[in-house]
């Protein structure tokens, strides 16, 4: 249509440009005074750990899955590495990536982190030793090839969702030459600061989501021991897990609270008044019954010893409706454990061998990576497992 | 599955659960309870105007489109929009809907709105004159059915995408025996209070988008004349515009910002220095070319009586990526006005004909609505037009 007029009226344009040269530059250093005037929320970058997992929960993410092109190697790796380093470096610092095509969205980095997860297919190219194997299959998986796997995991999470979208944006151009996209997750929790019951999130069940988690991160998230390059990392499981929230509706408020073995209003366990009471696990109501059933996911998923426990982060999801009115959500469940096979696979097998809660849940996508520890100011993510 | 278990253990948890019979009762006190204590952010939903429309935006929104079941009249729509409207009235203001599956995702509004307009199809239905006419097409156009057209809109914004998700689950289960879901359409911008110029957000383009906007919505926005059950109710139109944000990236600054008629750093029109400065559209520049070129945005988009002017409220999307790392992201571009023919039509029909940012952008989506007015206490969503 109209691309003739454009492009004349442009050429117009372009002769009026000339007063303009170098407008660019003086727009981003408006842009950079403006972030530090209004000093937004900003997240450290390097470090001993990444940001992203010991992180208060941003109210957003996105989690992208990568595949590497065929024949990359290590070269290719490094430089890959180094350039999405240097992108999350600034944008979570609040300025420009180099390059950064809209450079006024990357002023307020509203909590953003950029966090990275090699997956096994990453370390074959690279020829390294993987730390991490794929999962054993469980008897509920339901796997989906489109929301699972990849060899390389980028998670952005920030407060605000066009901070989210300019980074992702960001992050996929300058990986576009390395890798294809083999899927992206879209998550989100409640907004920072809201939640009427403290910190926890209610996830799209109606449940307290959050309440168990160690405290102890040296000991049940950071690497401490084996292989240099690790140390400080951790490994993460993301499942994407569809809830029926059809029939989940058709369930009482009893058998609801039975099924996680806390309650819906306070998040308390059925034997406590309050949602960070410990839970009974021994008592018996007059019946003789255990008061937590026997397949309740808060006994099937329990560790006692708090430096064995996974570190949960999980998001919503809630995609879209078919015409009928159902809707496609669940939960982006990612966890953070020092060790996968030790921590989290006795964990899943539990639930997957009985837990009330497998009668409203799915697993239709799992990925697991290995997240490489911090980096120094000059560094890059992985700069020691493959540098 | 584990089903066979999960029945038993639920018989058990079904016998354990007698002391607790009326625990959905009580926790929906504590729920309404919780709701006032922490005092949290609601919109009034009854009044003179629908809310969702003056409201200051909200950081979500998502655009449900309905088509009503054949045979449908003007009682089932009357029954439909009662339902509705009681859905609306209780969750904007923090309490849950009647039979509320989840009532602790009601608690927290975030400045919750849900703004109802009735498409051609539901006047056809309901065997009244419908004060709206589908859109003549536009030039520019691509319309794709999966985004265009709607018997029923529901629009529903919050600060927190958990609310969002909930109110819409509320909506769709109530309208689902009246209706099929035609398109749902999610959309975000700054969270609320961010941006560091001021009020005005930035589109994913990188622009501040909706600096000229009415100011006197008496003249512009809501009806004031005609039959009396539109009377302080508008118009709506809804275009999902795609942008094509890689040939975008390929322009430069300049060539952007002659695109628009005003600077990407701080929004001024290129005749001025502020946000806020009016453009002088007669200035030349020394080769005797206009500033602010021929067919700019602002030129082309610009109705100079204020009280002619559209309301524009847009939400951008980003709803996936391509393998290949293309992103499908654009603009829910929603405009507010008394009369589309008169204050629509000839602005798009304006940018259709010669605009310079048509390079860049393609409507996908169109659908035009009827939006009533708010309701009494005791009332419904379009009492005056179908009661
Ligand atoms: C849609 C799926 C799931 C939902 C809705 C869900 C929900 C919940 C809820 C409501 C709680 C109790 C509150 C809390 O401590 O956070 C909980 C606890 C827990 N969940 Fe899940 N969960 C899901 C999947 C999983 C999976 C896949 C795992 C691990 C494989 C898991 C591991 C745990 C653990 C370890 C706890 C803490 C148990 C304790 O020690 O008290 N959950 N979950
Ligand atoms: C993706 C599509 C679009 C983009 C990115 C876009 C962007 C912009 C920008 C950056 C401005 C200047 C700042 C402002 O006043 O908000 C603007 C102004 C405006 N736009 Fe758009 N716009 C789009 C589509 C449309 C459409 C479809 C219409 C109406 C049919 C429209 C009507 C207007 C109006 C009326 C103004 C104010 C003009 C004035 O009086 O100064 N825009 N738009």
């Amino acid at each position: 249509m109209a691309s003739g007029i454009s492009r004349r009226a442009l050429l117009a344009g372009g002769a009026a440009a000339l007063p303009l040269a170098g407008a660019g530059d003086r727009a981003s250093a408006t842009t950079e005074h403006a972030a530090t005037a209004h000093s937004p929320a900003v997240e450290p970058f390097d470090g001993v750990h990444q940001a992203g997992i010991a992180t208060s929960p941003q109210a957003h993410a996105v989690f992208l899955g990568l595949d590497l092109k065929p024949d990359s190697g290590r070269d290719a790796i490094t430089r890959l590495m180094q350039l999405l380093t240097d992108d999350a470096r600034r944008l979570t610092q609040g300025r420009p990536a180099l390059a950064d095509t809209e450079p006024e969205l990357a002023t307020d980095p509203a909590r953003l982190t950029v966090t990275f997860g090699f997956g096994p297919g990453l370390f074959r190219a690279a020829k390294v030793d993987s730390p991490v194997a794929p999962l054993p299959s469980f008897s509920v998986d339901r796997l989906d090839d489109r929301w699972s796997g990849g060899d390389l995991l980028v998670q952005i999470c920030a407060d605000d969702p066009v901070t989210v979208a300019h980074a992702l944006r960001m992050v996929v151009k300058d990986a576009r030459s390395f890798t294809r996209v083999r899927w992206t997750q879209r998550g989100f929790r409640r907004r920072a600061g809201a939640g009427s019951t403290g910190e926890t999130q209610r996830n799209l069940m109606g449940q307290l989501d959050g309440t168990v988690n160690p405290t102890d991160l040296d000991r049940a998230v950071w690497i401490g021991q084996g292989p240099e390059g690790m140390r400080g990392g951790t490994t993460m499981v993301l499942r994407r897990i569809r809830m029926n929230l059809e029939t989940w509706d058709a369930a009482d408020r009893p058998a609801r609270e039975f099924t996680i073995g806390r309650r819906l209003d306070t998040g308390a366990p059925l034997t406590g008044r309050a949602e960070r009471d410990e839970p009974d696990f021994a008592r018996l109501n007059t019946l003789g019954f255990p008061v937590i059933p026997e397949y309740a996911h808060i006994r099937r998923a329990r560790v006692e010893d708090p430096g064995q426990r996974i570190l949960r982060r999980p998001y919503n999801y809630d995609d879209g409706l078919t015409a009928g009115g159902t809707s496609d959500s669940g939960l982006l469940f990612a966890s953070y454990q020092a060790d996968v096979e030790r921590q989290f696979v006795p964990v899943q097998r539990r639930i997957a061998d009985g837990d009330l809660l497998n009668e409203w849940i799915t697993p239709i996508g799992s990925a697991v990576f290995a997240v490489p520890p911090g980096c120094a100011a000059d560094g890059w993510i992985g700069d020691r497992l493959l540098g």
